[in-house]
């Protein structure tokens, strides 16, 4: 068994808003000349460091050197969130890693290979991942959740043999990780690691929904509810589609300002209005928007977005709802020709789109650095959470009442 | 003042299932010699005929002779309906009619020109009618409601000198009858008048709602609730769209019969089964349906049509709910990437779009004949509404509880 006790120099990145990106530099070079095959020892933490035992790939599995990765809101989601698991390598979702080692069966990938890594994945061969109208994995949707590795139901992470759980199948707060091969994606050996390591989870999720699931068309307009950073991402996917008008709904009027930078050109704070956030777009735009994509999670935003127009518009659910919730609305509404979609990770599948969306960064089609305000080390972890968590309160203000 | 006195020879035509389609034959050659200018009195009915002075038509409206019409389901909802107007003349809403006369401003038609008359209007002017994304027309959607014509908020019908409203912009239980032009599409004069009758209301938007809407892929699989008329033209678009399989799913078995000729090979009586029909769908299907459409109006069916796969069905809403319904759901439900749409009139946008539909027709794509069973004089218009009447109850027996 073989322990690295040497941390890798490593820094932090913030993003925009309230998505926080974290990253961990290091020498690239000869990194993995000694470790192939061996169990490497790490440290990592929530909020404490601890050396972790990280074992060697099995079947279908990698194990990766983590030069960069990124805070999500996700993270703080589930770090806060009841019922986890005691203990479990914290997961930075956005995270950028050279292929260290592989399992038996992993053919696609090499030592070096630059890589994202993601917790949706997917396995090419389950009925979801051969359809061309999924991305949800059969196999890495869920199991990826379960903590252990799905190969023999065990963990790769472990401090003095005792086992600790593995997150979201990512584990990204640790210098080095062991994932599922599904989880991947090979991209561009001359991309930026500083920049590309945000393509991932919340930025993902943003860009798809506009780009691959509203589809706005050229000219037309997009209501963007919630301007954190998913949001700010589907005011991208909208710019990219070349829609003309870009209208962001919140109630925090602190993120406005940022939001220019998206193309977000008309601004609606809720609070401001005697009357529901739909008859405001609908009259700012003379009968409603084309589009709309819900970034809040909160219901009442949910059915705001459904309604923005009288005909046809399509609105796309992003945000996480609250468990109690429920979409509620008059089967007419519907059959006025309305549109209700919904997205799990922008309906991007992993491996097979991920390298492109870094090729429209490459070609200056996409805009990455609009999403990076701050980089720090990786000792700063603790800094980001922070920084996610106090902002946070601001996405569960409740929206005006229906009625 | 014109009266015509003489009932012209009729016949009706019953189609299948609950939807009834009735056609009026008479002589096509010379029977606008003598009328243009003139009003024209005519017999029609509810259950009872009267003779009908029908006004020439004004600005933007067109007088018609009707050949063929039939009787739509909506027809005696509407007849049962409380809070209607007193006395009306009753709209067939499946009509073939041959221009009599204009008046000005109608530029695109000529008597004798053969045209299809729907509730659905297409001014091509407003916000709606010049989007590509919807048939909404703002004016004639709304407006043919009010019984009287758009242009001077009067009826063109009158028993006596008494005025008569119109009826959905139709009013074409009558042999005569004066409608906007936005109503009307002028179709190939080479289509037989006894088949291509049944296109409109009830079959169209079936027939959209897979087609344009739901938008089947070659082989996939659709499960369409509710094998009525509307149903049937569901199934029938799924057919032509190439999809491999269709399952309807009904409470009455008697329908599986018919249900065979428009190429639906699995039945699903819900009565039959412990467990909700989402789950059956899935069991025949291994996993989903690729594709729905409600066409029952039921709220049950809705949510059962929506939550028919777990992953990418596009569930279209078509059937009218009733107007306490309320569709509720989890956003979840959505962001697992279910789509939720509705349509009306099948998304097709009536002077643009049935033109090419009769061609469907005329190219043997789409087969009409199947949507016939009997065909009747006009003066059996009664028994057509006996006939919708008897067998609508079985349209509202209530679904399995999803409890």
């Amino acid at each position: 068994m073989f322990r690295q006790n040497k941390l890798l120099s490593s820094s932090v990145l913030y993003t925009s808003s309230h998505n926080s990106v974290i990253s961990e530099e290091g020498n690239q070079e000869n990194i993995m000349s000694s470790t192939v095959g061996q169990v490497i020892r790490c440290k990592g933490k929530p909020l404490v460091i601890e050396e972790v035992d990280v074992a060697p790939p099995q079947q279908m599995e990698v194990r990766l050197k983590i030069l960069f990765t990124s805070l999500c809101h996700t993270d703080v989601c589930f770090w806060e969130a009841k019922n986890q698991k005691d203990v479990y390598i914290t997961a930075l979702l956005l995270v950028f890693r050279i292929v260290e080692s592989m399992g038996e069966g992993v053919t696609e990938l090499a030592p070096g290979d630059h890589v994202l890594l993601v917790f949706a994945g997917e396995c090419k061969n389950c009925a979801h991942c051969k359809s061309e109208e999924s991305n949800m994995c059969s196999l890495l949707r869920i199991n990826t959740y379960k903590g252990v590795m799905i190969r023999d139901g065990h963990s790769r992470f472990s401090i003095n043999g005792k086992p600790i759980y593995h997150f979201v199948g990512t584990s990204t707060f640790s210098e080095y990780t062991v994932v599922h091969v599904g989880c991947l994606a090979k991209i561009n050996p001359l991309a930026p690691l500083d920049k590309v390591c945000v393509l991932s989870c919340g930025i993902l999720t943003g860009l798809g929904a506009t780009l691959n699931v509203a589809k706005p068309t050229k000219g037309s307009s997009v209501a963007v509810f919630g301007l954190g950073a998913v949001g700010l991402a589907a005011a991208e996917g909208t710019r990219i589609a070349g829609a003309s008008r870009i209208i962001g709904v919140d109630l925090n009027a602190s993120k406005f300002e940022l939001a220019k930078k998206f193309d977000v050109t008309k601004f609606v704070n809720p609070k401001e209005y005697n009357k529901p956030v739909q008859e405001v777009t609908a009259e700012i735009t003379n009968g409603g928007v084309d589009r709309s994509a819900e970034c809040t999670g909160h219901i009442d935003a949910m059915i705001f977005a459904f309604e923005c127009h009288d005909g046809w518009v399509v609105a796309v659910l992003v945000g996480v709802p609250r468990k109690e919730a429920v979409f509620k609305t008059h089967p007419m509404n519907l059959l006025n020709e309305r549109t209700l979609k919904g997205t799990f990770f922008g309906n991007y599948k992993p491996r097979s789109d991920l390298p492109s969306v870094v090729e429209k960064y490459m070609n200056k089609e996409l805009e990455l650095e609009k999403f990076i305000t701050h980089q720090l080390p990786f000792s700063f972890i603790n800094k980001a959470f922070d920084h996610v968590e106090r902002i946070r309160p601001s996405l569960h203000h409740p929206y005006r009442s229906l009625n």
